[in-house]
């Protein structure tokens, strides 16, 4: 049975292609989708498909409405996801997914550092359960098929 | 016809208080709903009563299970919600609320300075509206009844 | 049993007001609701609250998001939706707001003239009625009542 | 990751055949649907089957019941819609399968000219974004795939 | 705790009225609500809005469209349905309404004599629970309250 | 695009054959399902599984139960329904699924012979279009790959 | 606000009176439903309708038809739900009740002593928060109003 | 057409494989999912991916939010549940995702020896049929494809 995973979280690193080798190594039949992850690209998509707008705030707006969509239909199509909190960034965009994830019924992993506990604690509890690195993450997705 | 308004955001000053002057001058038929604003007793209430948990992690779970099922049954029953951000704190839970209420088709308003225009844009662009100032978020209910 | 009854339409008359008062002298236990029908407010209501904005499509884009808001809310709280269509005017809000309504399981008369016939045809199809005059209209909701 | 858009808008040119050879030469694995282009066919296709009606409303309404049934079938169907306005006919067709496909939290890019940006801003703004080509709206499908 | 009930079934004597006047020895805080129950009239009413029409499955099918706008509206306001089968007519309505009723999650009792076991079976099965007489009927509402 | 079909009716003769049989003459991708049509064992599957029944009453509730979770199962699957309907047998459990189906927002055609008009225009309003004969209701289906 | 609890769980002794004279002590503004409480009653109650069965199983199943739709309705109308479990019987209505609230997204209180917390782990784990006594429960209730 | 059968109920021994050689030996296109078999690992699995935890509650919880994920994944591609009860163990999880499934809407099969009737009344009432055998249930299954 194979299963699609939503990797919300930050862009910042190559996070996900780690999470992407692991499954691979323990030959989960799992299928990765997620934000986009060219920084620049998921900044200024706005502006490149509709040209130039005027100023920050219609940029960024303009921007966001594309990774939306693209968000909505991945999500949509996913059987679980897995979302990343680091120490860095706002992260709102991963908290925002997390909850519609868990809204919509879609089984949810937290992973987050021992230093965020608080400050997600009430995002944790409506997870189904919360790790604190991706390997453990994949254990729990490896779980589903022994 | 009374609606009901459910004000998401961190609970370190009294804006909630605010909303509620400003919307009692403007003799609006609002119900303000909103998560515990006694910050103590919003860390404390799963040990109050639970009893003494094993440590930080299991407190803030046990407190964060009393506090996600007041905002479950609150959110359930509000028409309209108001979510603020601020230039302090995480406030993961006022995107997970807000989040949640978009996802459950409610009407749901931003409020957030200029500064966090980037990092809150694909929230923003989900929501109904973003404003800057909580007096614009009552214009917005107060259009309602015009 | 009182019903809460969405308007949906054109805001250049004052249709509403005559539904409104019909419905009174036939002592009909309903409550109306609809969009704002002060033209130049539902016009300019996004810059009277978010400031100005720099050119026709944000002022537009701006205004649209409080009349959607305020829809979205008065929307949800009726039992039933009457729609009317006339030969002036694009109309598409009117459309929207029906298929909306239909989409949502909330049972929608469309009131339209006959020379509006071929264009209406599938959103008539998919309405539970199509009548030619807001009197017919009221005599469908009267009849819930006999 | 294949998914089916459809194709909501006008059927008296070829502009789809236009957005299939579009996405082909960009390697997209879309499949396109969406309503009868035959135009006399989707206007007769009531009496077709059902035998010649008593007038003009019984045989539009006969072939909207038909049409409507393939529209229903198919965007259910979608992962994604696409729907053109342009500056001809009263398209309430396109505003009616746009509006149910959101309200069915089915992704949604609208396609306009900029001279109807006005009359078409409700719809717009609850849509996920809107663009002025055909092109434009391949473009953000484009970056799903990114 | 005030409970609606809507009475699904044929409209040709007055079983509604010994449902009420039952409800109301007992003491029961229910509100009935049911299809249009004068024959003639329920018959008529298309025509009675939309004016003649040219035959009779177009007679048939306008009435049809407002009988249904009326029971669209008073069973979603249901709390809990009642299906009364008898030995005359087809019935269809009944048992339309019935699987309607539970389709919707609305807990729903139906009422045949013991002639129609086998031709309600698989409808009796998929109800709540089946009886004989409208008392009987009446004693699963009464025991709501017990 | 491969569609499956509900074929909802009476079991007393072969009309699912010659859908199916006129279905393949016209090339269209469909996958029929439907209600056990060998009738008796329709009738005896509750005694087969569970053993001899106190009475006919619990006969048929024991079949009925097999067969409902069938067509629960089967109706889940489908995307399109037809339900024929004719002169013979009371055919509640037709009205039942269609009503179901249509509840469930699945395209449903109806089949019925002119008799019939009166005492199916309800459910006929209700469904996506009526027809007189399978032929024409596979002709709404081939529309749908025209 | 008022507030309606669903009070799941055993019938053999008078827990849901002390929870009643608690939440009045406390003047919580809550109302108590649950199932039948005269536990002799809640056996007989298919007989006493429907007249003697043939066997303990169709007594039984009978009487579960009243209980279930008694439940159905209750639940249906309940913003929160307690489910206590105890150390004597099967309770499978318990868990039954639980599970189906929680599916339909009731906010639920578990209440179990300790020695149960093995078997009960997945539930507990489901529901919002799990505690081991009534005055526990109400305190999570309390805490809403605070 | 292939079917997916979630298999709930006690992992203490053999039955699920019964099940699988039973659908095998009659051909059913079926394939079987459920909870992890392996008590020891199903007991321990949040410890051995969350670390040790300090007290048996929380072991207890941690592993259950690992098998709640893997049964939310599973239970929601599933097309049929069956859930065995038998004479030993509490067998709340059980109950717990037959309740689920059947508030899912998922066809529900429960098997259960005579001697539980009476404490799984209201539950079997609420399924779809109750047998008290696997091969029964298989029958059940089996006359999907007959």
């Amino acid at each position: 049975m194979e299963l699609i995973v939503y990797l919300a979280g930050q862009i910042h690193d190559d996070w996900r292609d780690q999470v992407k080798a692991k499954a691979k190594e323990k030959n989960l039949p799992l299928t990765f989708v997620g934000p986009q992850t060219e920084h620049d690209l998921s900044d200024d998509i706005g502006e490149n498909i509709l040209g130039e707008q005027p100023g920050k705030f219609y940029k960024d707006d303009a921007a966001s409405a594309v990774n939306n969509l693209r968000t909505q239909v991945l999500l949509e199509k996913s059987d679980v996801v897995i979302a990343l909190f680091g120490e860095k960034y706002k992260q709102w965009n991963t908290a925002m997914d997390a909850s519609a994830a868990i809204t919509m019924n879609k089984p949810t992993i937290i992973v987050r550092p021992e230093e965020l506990i608080h400050p997600l604690k009430e995002l944790s509890n409506k997870a189904n359960i919360t790790v604190e690195t991706v390997d453990q993450a994949l254990e729990v997705l490896a779980y589903i098929y022994k």
